[in-house]
């Protein structure tokens, strides 16, 4: 059984600061992560502040042919029976992988790999931060003092977020879809907000990000039809180049932005605020439609069909 | 001066056959790629159909921290004077990478470095057949034999794109958003669609994939408002798991695709040909609305501000 979802979303300040890491590992030369969905977010989001070493997230039933012993392959599956997961995690272990795996159960916790175990009853959305804490603790810092910090930040947004209500509203007030325009190391935060939009409030949302989206989505900002049924949402908090990118693609093409500010002082802290902002707009927005947040009957029906 | 814009596309059949590769190239462990908007699909593109060893696309000013005398770095710029290549660029030789450029001229031109130089006279994304041989001709096949087989699919395209334009029509009757459905391996050319429609056509479009937007996406298909607001637009061609996905996501989320059906034998004829598609659906679309597909006048005013 799954908690209430306001309870689910009010326990990513504790998850980060869940203590689990893939101990000890042997040299490597690649990454590459397998998972989809809320479950392959997690990746994705590591992906973008990590640099040491290349990173694949693969977000499909296969590995790419490069992958074999020099990679240390992670299979993330909250549920721990994703078909495209279990299939790559099998495929990785064939070509003898250094595997590490998170998940709460299901098959993926008996292919007999190490395996960071999660606790059970989280939509894998609502699951984040047991899903990242692991890549963190091992490849960014293990300094629990961070994590500390980084739980106060969320936890007083849970305490008070009514700037994430009134952006909900400004949403649903024009019954538009959301296209959140992100920037490097937020690319996939803006990716995360997208989604949580698509299974906390059922809705179409979009995301892209400085600078590439200069280069392609800004050219009909000032000329396309139907702009009016969008809500543009930027994070704020650029430096730069992209600070000036920020304000003068919205200058230029007359678009208005509702911005997105970070609090916290370092890029992690900031990344999990901007994060946990994305959970409380989709999931008011889903409130004000009415909608319940734990509707997955689509996914449920798609998986009952694939399996026939 | 630039070519007419239908004589740039119809030159797409011309370009696959350039002769160009990378020469002789040193062992390398890994391959980045920096390039943005119509040069930096060329890149992504290449990474899908090749896994031989990890490819990171980089639409940034920067360089991963791993990219050392072990990375192969390709910097594609076709004007030569994109900031954020030519930034990575000169990162790359500072730190001793294998570099090769793809340019026309520019100051990515004067760098000193190995170059493919193409010719002038294209928009950028017109110029996707000469930006992306080098990586095929020395990656994926060298025999010109394809490249002939190719070349003639797209100039059929170029004596007969009726059924583009079909498309192109319906997305118009509606003065609809186009969302785009790939699967691998053209997921990057279900995003060049969406270049391609916010280029040539100056609207808002999306693109996702099978089988990752199953998880994101497809959600709130069923339930979202604004919907009829887009045409969703879906690849021809899958099979096995990915085939199911697409007729099962439709069934129950009552979504109606526009199937675009690609034709020819192998991935590389069926993948420029659905590329191709793409540029003349987007060309026709931006015909009926009236927009002269070569106004990038967002991109220079915003160019002009960036340097001030």
């Amino acid at each position: 059984m799954y908690m209430n979802f306001e309870d689910q979303l009010r326990d990513f300040s504790r998850q980060v600061k869940f203590k689990a890491n893939f101990g000890e590992l042997s040299p490597f030369k690649n990454i590459v992560i397998s998972g989809m969905g809320g479950s392959g977010i997690a990746g994705s989001i590591f992906s973008e502040i990590y640099d040491k070493a290349p990173v694949q997230v693969v977000s499909d039933y296969g590995l790419p042919s490069y992958a074999d012993r020099d990679t240390l392959f992670v299979g993330i599956s909250y549920s721990g029976n994703t078909e495209e997961t279990v299939a790559a995690t099998k495929e990785a272990m064939r070509r003898g992988c250094q595997v590490r795996l998170i998940t709460s159960g299901g098959e993926l916790s008996e292919l007999g790999a190490e395996t960071v175990v999660v606790p059970k009853g989280y939509q894998p959305r609502a699951a984040l931060g047991y899903l990242i804490k692991p890549f963190l603790s091992t490849f960014i810092t293990s300094d629990e003092a961070q994590y500390d910090r980084i739980s106060r930040l969320l936890s007083d947004m849970d305490t008070n977020n009514s700037n994430e209500k009134d952006v909900a509203g400004k949403i649903f007030g024009r019954r538009s879809i959301p296209y959140v325009l992100g920037y490097p190391p937020f690319r996939w935060v803006a990716y995360r907000w997208k989604t949580q939009f698509n299974e906390n409030s059922k809705i179409l949302a979009f995301s892209a990000y400085f600078p590439e989206l200069d280069h392609n989505d800004a050219i009909p900002f000032k000329h396309t039809y139907g702009k009016e049924n969008f809500s543009f949402l930027v994070f704020g908090g650029s430096t730069g180049q992209i600070e000036k990118r920020v304000r003068f693609t919205s200058e230029i093409t007359s678009t208005e932005y509702i911005t997105i500010q970070p609090k916290g002082d370092t890029v992690l802290e900031k990344l999990f605020y901007l994060v946990h902002a994305g959970d409380y707009v989709s999931y008011h927005l889903g409130n004000m439609r009415k909608i319940d947040p734990e509707d997955v009957s689509v996914l449920t029906e798609l998986k009952e069909r694939l399996k026939s």
